[in-house]
């Protein structure tokens, strides 16, 4: 049954403006404003899709802010995934208040402001579950939610036409490794004082039934950890607190030291550790350089690459490119990550290398090495069943499983009107209804160079700018066999303004690209991905040091 | 336990090659040959990765059969799906003799061989299952197995040396569509006497338990067919017959006429319907010409694209572009195959456009509506109990699936000696003993235009070919909201050697270029993916009319 709400009459408007992921996946960023105070619900970031040559992150166009210029008081975030912060040294400048979100949240956020140099001296305001916070007209309160990272929060905003609830991401997981549970109980009382709006995550809106503890992992390291002969190597997202809690319990019962390898892995179980929010037993870790003093069947490695980036940890691991860990034949490779689609291609060369070196590959079609950190349907409906709001958007996911959530609620809640928004929508509360009454300009900017750790300014440009900064195409001839160049590399510019600088580059390029190659080891140069991301970095690299320029790169490797 | 063997000491030896699909899925080919006899096993292609532009088709490179000009008595195909016959067109011209296969693989080959203009007259023999054929030293044994499409087989290739078994593809279905069960008695059998060496598909190695059935998508179907108020439209691999024979069945059953869309299903619709292996009951079929003239719930459409494909049937119903069938808001469309790595984002964008037409879309993740036509773990462990062969080679795969089908082999039958092969790769066995002494020159040729339907022998040409007709790199920068070109497109050449009428080309193509986008639906210009398939084509075209050339074409969109 719809519950009574407390419908405003007369109450000032309340917009709600989706800014990014809402036709995609990532790059979260939701603004609400009522009256001259805005508030922006987090600052994510999308990886970028491998078409993008070049382009490191792609994060929500901040011009669309330049209309609440001075008004938006408040940036709230729900919790520490990079699709949900890691924009915010971009858009801090644009927000005239506080940061707030949950410690570990902050705790994440913070070095990414230094490394930009953004100050951020007393903006960054923790906040616990429960916790209420007066921004103008609105109070927010956060509600504990479970997700696949420690302390993510949903959002209840209190406005003058009522409650949006905000729930972030998150699954229903009745069992959190930390015994931090999801707060149904206030999402309950919520419900049944009447909610106005739910703005729901879809993620996983296509899965049926329900995605699971991260618990659930358990039984299958332990097969693996039981079984092992050799090293153990995981590769998961360096956001993965609760796979990484896991994976070190295990490692402590089963007497295997832990090293985190790549640079994500050690800085975030640094900080989960200090935080407390990963607890790792005294003596347990030792660094990657520590590895080879300790026999194999004692070691569990956790690794970056898991989605197979060419620079990460275990991609550089399977052809042998990496000071630390070496493959060995009794080695098990353990793939604890879902793969993003895009990524197949490059996860499946990775295997390929890791298998001919010997390693038994397990991924999670084979034993259970993964659980996701979104809700399926069942989960879905239950959310639905009880805040049973008067409208219902979809938000976090492409087109269709958006769609798919708003099937379910149509189906759940048969009084509750299901408004689809996409990017730019501007939803207006008023008077106990709901319309679309314009869009504000959306559109997405690519980050470039943070992978070389070459963060600055400059970097930050959109794609008009890209396209300013013109268009280089490397063609690279290579012998399929034997990973020998064939011919000479080509360098084709277009776009680029003719300055000496430049032009000496194009001239010198082909031959400075010839000898990188050559230099290359044999197992890169016959893997076209990683020859590209090779011809990519290096063209770059010669075109922003010699000529001061960023053009675009794209390799262009045709096997012979 | 290991069975005696016939051990043939002073025999001539045996050599194994295979030209293609170890270390990559498809384009499998395989050569033995003994004295002055060789055979070919299958000839397929290889579908081209996102990556390789402007390729339609990869196969074997046929050179590496130079060694054994005149001496190739035979092809013999195991079954009828494109990665086992496709470059049967383009290798055929290197046998000396017949094409062995069975009556449904045969009709399969036979409209691919008269497009192509290769003369088959009297060369094309078909076999049944338990039939042996003698050719020079061998005797060829066909035993029927199970897979996603009829009439499939294995073969028991007696030679010299013993008993060489090739199982094709297959996997073990109790209860196949079609009553032809695989033949385990006959495989016992072989095992009982000996087998010197089997070479199995590896496909599915690592995937636990059991494939299943065919008949275990009919559950899912048919609630699917209890509830869908609109049209049924499913896109599947267009040699799935079994799956056709599902949802005919079911079409009969629940009332609904069956329309074949897309070229693949119509095509192979009918040969299957020819051959008896495809029953459709008489007043069930119609022509998609006339699905606007039914009631949408009495309509089944089984359509091509499940991939992705841009210019197949369901990626064009999905922008509104297909002449007979149009989205409504109740139809439900299934995806009822597996995602090929690499196809996942073209396969996404699909779902969107259908998405935003208002249609349900189910996924295997959902319901359960594929199954695959290979072998799992369980499955391949009772093969290699049976069969306790003296070698064990893994073959169709990458190189991961192999080395996983080696350890299941080195579990199951200790005592085997399990050999890793390569494409190229030359396997001896003599005196008992199986050596690699070599390797044969393989490779790749990429084939383009059949796309277009414009097939002859112009199209065929390798890498090398291709960079010799030069690389065309096209730019536009398109508005990803309204799908309006921004400034003008570029069209940049290299290695296209200069000649008036190519000049012409070049300088006329950004305006036809801008032309042609100007004229496509709106929906194909803001989904990146449509954009570059179409601008690819365009200028294909205009270099192949205009200048005979067939340059490699380099779409890059820039979306604004």
């Amino acid at each position: 049954m719809m519950t009574a709400q407390r419908t405003a009459v007369g109450a000032p408007a309340v917009e709600v403006m989706p800014v990014g992921g809402l036709g995609e996946f990532g790059m979260n960023m939701m603004l609400v404003a009522c009256g001259d105070t805005a508030l922006l619900v987090d600052a994510g970031v999308m990886f970028p899709e491998p078409e993008l040559f070049g382009v490191d992150l792609v994060i929500p166009d901040v011009a669309s802010l330049d209309m609440y210029k001075g008004r938006i008081a408040a940036l709230i975030l729900t919790h520490g995934h990079e699709d949900h912060i890691g924009a915010v040294p971009y858009v801090l400048p644009h927000v005239t208040g506080p940061v707030y979100g949950s410690p570990f949240t902050l705790a994440m956020v913070t070095p990414k402001l230094d490394e930009h140099g953004v100050d951020h001296e007393g903006r960054l305001r923790p906040v616990a579950p429960r916790q209420r916070v007066e921004i103008g007209p609105f109070t927010i309160e956060f509600l504990r939610v479970t997700h696949s990272i420690p302390d993510a929060m949903a959002l209840a905003i209190h406005t003058p036409q009522g409650v949006i609830l905000h729930t972030g991401d998150f699954k229903i997981d009745h069992t959190p490794l930390d015994d931090q549970r999801f707060d149904l109980q206030r999402l309950a009382e919520l419900g049944a004082q009447g909610v106005l709006a739910l703005f729901g995550d879809s993620t996983n809106a296509d899965s049926p039934g329900v995605t699971g503890s991260d618990r659930d992992v358990i039984p299958g390291f332990e097969e693996i950890f039981c079984s092992a002969p050799g090293k153990i190597i995981v590769a998961s997202f360096s956001t993965s607190i609760y796979r990484m809690q896991v994976l070190v319990d295990l490692a402590d019962q089963f007497e295997r030291k832990v090293a985190f390898v790549g640079r994500g892995m050690v800085r975030n179980s640094e900080t989960a550790a200090r935080l407390g929010v990963l607890r790792i037993p005294a003596g347990l870790q030792i660094a990657d350089s520590d590895i080879r003093d300790y026999p194999a069947q004692d070691v569990l490695c956790l690794c970056t690459g898991s989605q197979g980036e060419p620079m990460a940890a275990l991609p550089r691991i399977a052809i042998d490119d990496h000071r630390h860990v070496k493959i060995d034949d009794d080695d098990v490779v353990v793939f604890s990550a879902r793969e993003i689609p895009g990524n197949e291609k490059a996860i499946g060369r990775v295997m390929n290398h890791l298998a001919r070196r010997g390693a038994e590959i397990i991924t999670d079609g084979m034993k259970h090495v993964h659980v996701s950190g979104h809700a399926s349907a069942e989960e879905l409906k239950l959310v639905l069943s009880m805040v049973q709001p008067r409208f219902f958007v979809p938000i976090h996911g492409e087109y269709r499983q958006l769609a798919q959530h708003a099937r379910l609620a149509r189906a759940v809640c048969p009084e509750t009107r299901v408004q689809m928004l996409e990017d730019g929508d501007i939803l207006r509360f008023e008077s106990g209804d709901a319309t679309v009454v314009g869009r504000i300009q959306t559109g997405r900017v690519l980050v470039d160079g943070t992978r070389m750790g070459e963060v600055d300014d400059e970097v930050l440009r959109d794609r008009r700018h890209l396209a300013g900064d013109g268009l280089v195409v490397a063609v690279v001839a290579i012998s399929s066999q034997t990973g020998e160049l064939e011919g000479h590399p080509e360098v084709i510019a277009r776009g680029v303004a003719s300055d000496p600088r430049q032009d000496a580059v194009l001239r010198d390029a082909p031959g400075l690209l010839e000898a990188a190659l050559a230099g290359a080891p044999r197992e890169e140069r016959t893997d076209p991905g990683l020859v590209k991301e090779r011809i990519r970095l290096e063209v770059q690299r010669m075109f922003r040091k010699r000529a001061n320029r960023r053009p675009l790169v794209l390799p262009v490797v045709v096997e012979m």
